[in-house]
C-alpha cells in the first residue's frame, strides 16, 4: 500500500501515455470522420502487447507489468472511468422521450433486441464450437451472452453520428436514439443477471432474489427514486454552493448506486447507470454541470477506460478469423434485419428501415464495456474478447456512411438548403419575369451540363397553367425534367419584378426549382419547405438585403 | 490485481461515504463564512481513527483496512487528486502580476519568508525536542522543514478571502496575492530540495546535481516552456476537437511534469505545479476549459486528499498541547511580523500592514499538503503532523475576520458606497439650498441620534467658506463632527436647486458627507470617491430618474 518514488513515476508515466495516444489516434479517427473511442482503443492496441509490448518488451514490462502498486491504482481509476462513463450514459437517457416516441420505438427496439437475439442464442447453444465457448458446461449462460452482446446498440456512438449528419431532431433520428435508449436498458438489465448466474457459485443471495432485488432498484429508482431527486434537486442547489453541490450530489449517487449493484452481485456500473438515468431526467440539473461532467468524463475518464482494452490481450494472436467472422455475420444480421424489419412494420420506407437498422447496428462503446466485463469475470476468452472489440468497432465505423447512404437514397437528406450552393445564386437587374426565369434556367444548364432551351420550356409550361409567384415578394417557378437529383438556383432582384403573385407584390426571391421526372412526393415537399424556410416579409427583406452571395446563403441557414 | 466484487463494493463505498461526508461539513463551513476546505479535513477526522474509528472499529476496519486494493486505489487516486490540485493552483498563477507588482509584493514575500523560516529554523535546530523530532539525527533537515512549513502561504485560500472580503482588485488585495504567489513558489522549490536531501539515500541523482537539475527544469518551463506552450497552444485547439483536446494537453503535461519532478527525486506535486504555472500563463486558454478543470477537480478530486488527512491519524491521542502551541505561536509570529514589516517599509500603514500580515497567515491546502508528503516520507511523527493541520486549520479560520478588521481599522473599507444606506436616500421638492441641507442633517440626526442642528450649523459654516456645488449638477455638502465613523445621506432633486455650483448648473444629486472630527485624509479620500463616483452628467440624469430609492442605490453600483 505505500507507494515508492519509482511507482509513482510509472502511476504518472504510463496514465500520460495512456492519454497523449489515445487523444492523437482519437483525433485522427475524428478528422477523418469517425468516431473518437476507435482511435482510443486502436491507441491501447498500439500500446499494448499486441504491437508496443511485441516490439519492445522490455520497455513494456517496466511500465505495464513491473509495479503491482501502480497497476493496481491504475485498474482502480479505469474501474472509477468505466462506472463514471456509465454514469454519465445514464444522465443522457431521457425517460420522458421515450414514452413519446412510444410506438414505433418500440417496435424498432423489441424487433432489434429480440431477433438478433435470437439467432444469437440459438447459434452459440447449438454450435457453441463455432463461436469459440471456452467452458462447454457454462453452454447455457454463454448462449445467453452471446444474444445480448449481438442485440446491444450503443447509445454514445448512435448519438455522435446522428448529430454529425444532421438529423438528431428528424424523426427517423428521434426514432433511432429513443430505440437504441431503449435496447441499452434492456441489454444491460438482462446482461445483468447474466453476471448474477455467473455469481452465483460465490454469491450468497440466490437468483431468483437476485431478480427480484433488481428489479426492484430499477422499478424504485426510475418511477419513486427519480421522482424524489427531482423532488430534492432544487433544495440541493439552494443550500449549496454552486455547481460544487450538485456535482457531488451526482458523483456520491452514482456511486452508491455502483456499490449497490455489486454488493448484490451485478457489476457496478449497472447501478451507476440506472443512478445516472433518475438523476438525469430532472429538470433542475442545469446545462453548465452536464457539460462539466461530461467534459471531464469524457475526455480524461473514458480514454483512460477505452485506451486499458488494447493494453489486455494480444490481438494478433488472439485473432481468430473464424469467430470474428461469425460474430461479425452475426452482428449485421441480427441488427439490420431486425431493426429493420420494425422500422419498416411501423411504416416507414424500405430505405428508411435500412438505415434505421444501421443506425442501431453500432455497438461501440457499450459492447465493449459488456465484452470487457465477459472477460474479466471469466465468461470468454481471449479470442472471443478480441472477436467482440473487432465486431464493436466495425458496426460502429460502418454505421454514419450507411444511414447516409440510406437516407440520401430515401431523399431524406435533400433539403432546400443542403442543395443551395453559391455558384447557382446571382443578382439580377432583368426587367421581366420570362428573362429571369432564362437567366435561372442557364445558370444550372451551365452548371449541370444541360439543355437549357428544354429547362425554360418546361418550367414556362407549368407557368403558363397558373404563376408560381407566391406571397411576399417569393416566386418559386419549377420543373420536372430528366435529371437523377434535384436542383435549385435562386435569383436575387433588389426592386423587385412582377410575377403575377397571389398578394399582387413584385417578386424578389426567385427559387428554380428542378426535380427528378417521376418523383411528384419529392418536387411537392422541396417546395413545401421553400415557401415555409421564406414565409415572412421580413425573412424575405432581410434575404434581399444581403451584401452577396455568400451573406445570403449564410443568412438563410441562420434567420429564423 | 484482481478486483473482487467485496472489493469493488468498498471502493465505491468509501469513496461515496468521502465525498459525501466532505461536502455536508464543508457545505456547513462555507456556510459560517469558513473555507471549504476545513469542513473537508473535519469530515476526514470525524471519519478517520479519531470518532467514527474509535466508536465503530470494526465497522472502521472493514471500510478503510479490509481489502489491500481497495485501499491501494484509494491511495492510488488521492495522489492523483493532490497532483491535479498542485495543476489547478498552478494554472491560477500570473507570472506578469508577480512582475507587475514588483517591489511592494516582493518586500512583503521577501520578508514574509525569512523572517518566520528564520525564527522556525532557529527553534528547531537549537530545541528540536520543543518541536517534537523523531530522529535527532535529521536535526538540520527537520529545521529546515519547520522553517520552510512555517514560511509558506495558501494561494486559494488567501485568494478565496480577498474575493469573499471584495478587495480582491484593490492595490492592498493585488499585493497580497502576488506575495502569496511568489511565497508559493518559493517555498515548494526549497522543500523540494529537502525532500531531496532526504532521499538521498535511496536515490542516485547526487544533492548538487539534483539542485541544478531542479533549477533547470524550472527555469526551462517558467521561460523557455512557457513561450513554447503559448505558441503551441492555438495550433492544438485548431487541430483538435473542444474542449477536449486542451484538456487532455493540460492533464498529460501536468502528469509528465509529476512523472519528471518524482524521478529525480523531489515530489510528483511540484512538477505539476510548475507545468500548471506554464500553461496557465498562455493568454489562449479559455475560461470555460478553465472552469471545467477547477470545478471537477476542486470539487470531486481535491476533496478526497482533504478528507483522507483525517483518516491517517488519530487527532485526539496525537494532540500535543506543547507542540500545537509552539507550532501556532511560531506561524503566527513569523507571518505577522515578517509580512506586516514588509509591507510597513513598503510604505503602508500600521493597520493595513497588519491586515496584509494577517492575509498572508493562512496556510491552508498548501500546508497540509506539505505536512501529509512530510509525515509519508517519514520525516515527522504523528504528533508534529497533527500539530501542522492544525495550525493550518486555525491560522486559516483567523484570517478573513483579521484582514476585516485591520482594514476597518485602516478605513480601507469605508467607502462611499459602503455607507450608502437606502433609509439615507430620499427624494426632495425643496426650494432651497438652506432647506435641502436641513432635511439631509435631520434625515441623519434621526437615524443615528445625533444633533441636528449642530451637524447644520457645522454644514452651513462649511459652506459659507465656498460652495460645495460641483459639476455636473452635483454637491457634496459635508463637515467634520464628534463621530466615530463617517456617515452619508443622499437627496434627489428632479428639477434640480440653485447651489452656487462652479459650471452654474442646479444641484439634482445633494450629497452630505459627515466624517470624524480628527481625520482629515479620510474626508478628503471620500469626498474625492463620491466625485468620481458621480464624474459625468450621463450618469447623474440617470440616477436622478430612478424609480425608487432602490432602483437609486443599485444603480449607483451597477452603473460604470
Amino acid at each position: 500500500m505505500h507507494y515508492s518514488p519509482n511507482e509513482i513515476v510509472i502511476f504518472f508515466l504510463s496514465i500520460s501515455l495512456l492519454l497523449f495516444f489515445a487523444r492523437v489516434i482519437g483525433e485522427t479517427m475524428q478528422y477523418i470522420k469517425q468516431p473518437i473511442v476507435i482511435g482510443e482503443i486502436i491507441a491501447g492496441i498500439v500500446l499494448g502487447p499486441t504491437i508496443f509490448g511485441s516490439i519492445f518488451p522490455a520497455m513494456f514490462n517496466e511500465l505495464f507489468n513491473s509495479s503491482q502498486i501502480a497497476m493496481t491504482a491504475l485498474e482502480g481509476i479505469i474501474i472509477l472511468g468505466v462506472v463514471m462513463l456509465l454514469l454519465v450514459s445514464g444522465l443522457e437517457i431521457d425517460l420522458s422521450l421515450v414514452v413519446r416516441q412510444g410506438k414505433a420505438a418500440m417496435l424498432v427496439s423489441s424487433a432489434g433486441i429480440l431477433f438478433p437475439f435470437t439467432i444469437g442464442f440459438f447459434i452459440a447453444y447449438c454450435f457453441p464450437e463455432w463461436m469459440g465457448i471456452k467452458d462447454i458446461n457454462m453452454r447455457f449462460v454463454f448462449a445467453l451472452f452471446v444474444g445480448i452482446s449481438l442485440s446491444i446498440t450503443s447509445l454514445p456512438v448512435v448519438a455522435r453520428t446522428l448529430m454529425d449528419l444532421n438529423i438528431y431532431k428528424t424523426k427517423i433520428g428521434l426514432i433511432i436514439i429513443t430505440s437504441a435508449m431503449f435496447n441499452d436498458l434492456v441489454g444491460w438489465i438482462v446482461f445483468s443477471i447474466i453476471l448474477g448466474i455467473i455469481g452465483q457459485n460465490s454469491h450468497p443471495i440466490d437468483l431468483p432474489t437476485l431478480i427480484i432485488v433488481l428489479f426492484s432498484f430499477i422499478m424504485f429508482m426510475l418511477l419513486i427514486g427519480r421522482k424524489i431527486i427531482n423532488f430534492l434537486f432544487p433544495y440541493i442547489e439552494k443550500v449549496t454552493t454552486s455547481p460544487g453541490g450538485v456535482l457531488n450530489f451526482i458523483f456520491v449517487m452514482g456511486f452508491l448506486g455502483a456499490a449497490f449493484t455489486e454488493y448484490i452481485g451485478i457489476h457496478a456500473i449497472f447501478g451507476a447507470f440506472i443512478m445516472g438515468i433518475a438523476i438525469g431526467d430532472t429538470v433542475h440539473l442545469k446545462e453548465e454541470i452536464r457539460e462539466v461532467i461530461q467534459q471531464f468524463v469524457t475526455n480524461i475518464f473514458a480514454p483512460l477506460f477505452f485506451v486499458s482494452i488494447g493494453l489486455r490481450v494480444n490481438f494478433i494472436d488472439n485473432f481468430d478469423l473464424g469467430i470474428v467472422s461469425i460474430f461479425l455475420f452475426l452482428a449485421f444480421v441480427g441488427k439490420i434485419v431486425g431493426c429493420g424489419l420494425g422500422a419498416y412494420w411501423g411504416g416507414m420506407s424500405k430505405n428508411e428501415s435500412l438505415a434505421v437498422g444501421f443506425g442501431m447496428n453500432s455497438r461501440g462503446a457499450m459492447e465493449i464495456v459488456l465484452g470487457t466485463i465477459a472477460f474479466q469475470v471469466g465468461l470468454i476468452h481471449e479470442k472471443v474478447f478480441v472477436a467482440i472489440i473487432i465486431m464493436a468497432l466495425i458496426t460502429s465505423v460502418v454505421s454514419a456512411p450507411m444511414i447516409n447512404f440510406f437516407l440520401k437514397r430515401s431523399r431524406q437528406l435533400l433539403t432546400f438548403l443542403s442543395l443551395l450552393k453559391p455558384e447557382n445564386v446571382f443578382f439580377t437587374n432583368s426587367s421581366s419575369k420570362q428573362e429571369v426565369i432564362s437567366q435561372l434556367c442557364q445558370t444550372l444548364a451551365n452548371q449541370y451540363k444541360l439543355d437549357s432551351n428544354k429547362i425554360f420550356n418546361e418550367v414556362m409550361a407549368r407557368e403558363k397553367l397558373i404563376s408560381t409567384g407566391l406571397e411576399n415578394h417569393l416566386a418559386v417557378p419549377h420543373a420536372k425534367i430528366d435529371v437523377k437529383d434535384p436542383l435549385v438556383a435562386v435569383a436575387i432582384h433588389k426592386n423587385g419584378i412582377e410575377f403575377e403573385s397571389l398578394d399582387g407584390l413584385p417578386a424578389k426571391i426567385i427559387v428554380l426549382l428542378i426535380t427528378p421526372k417521376n418523383d411528384a412526393e419529392l418536387q411537392l415537399k422541396l417546395l413545401a419547405e421553400i415557401s415555409k424556410q421564406m414565409n415572412n416579409i421580413e425573412k424575405i427583406n432581410k434575404l434581399v438585403d444581403s451584401k452577396d452571395v455568400n451573406d445570403f446563403i449564410s443568412k438563410m441557414k441562420s434567420l429564423p
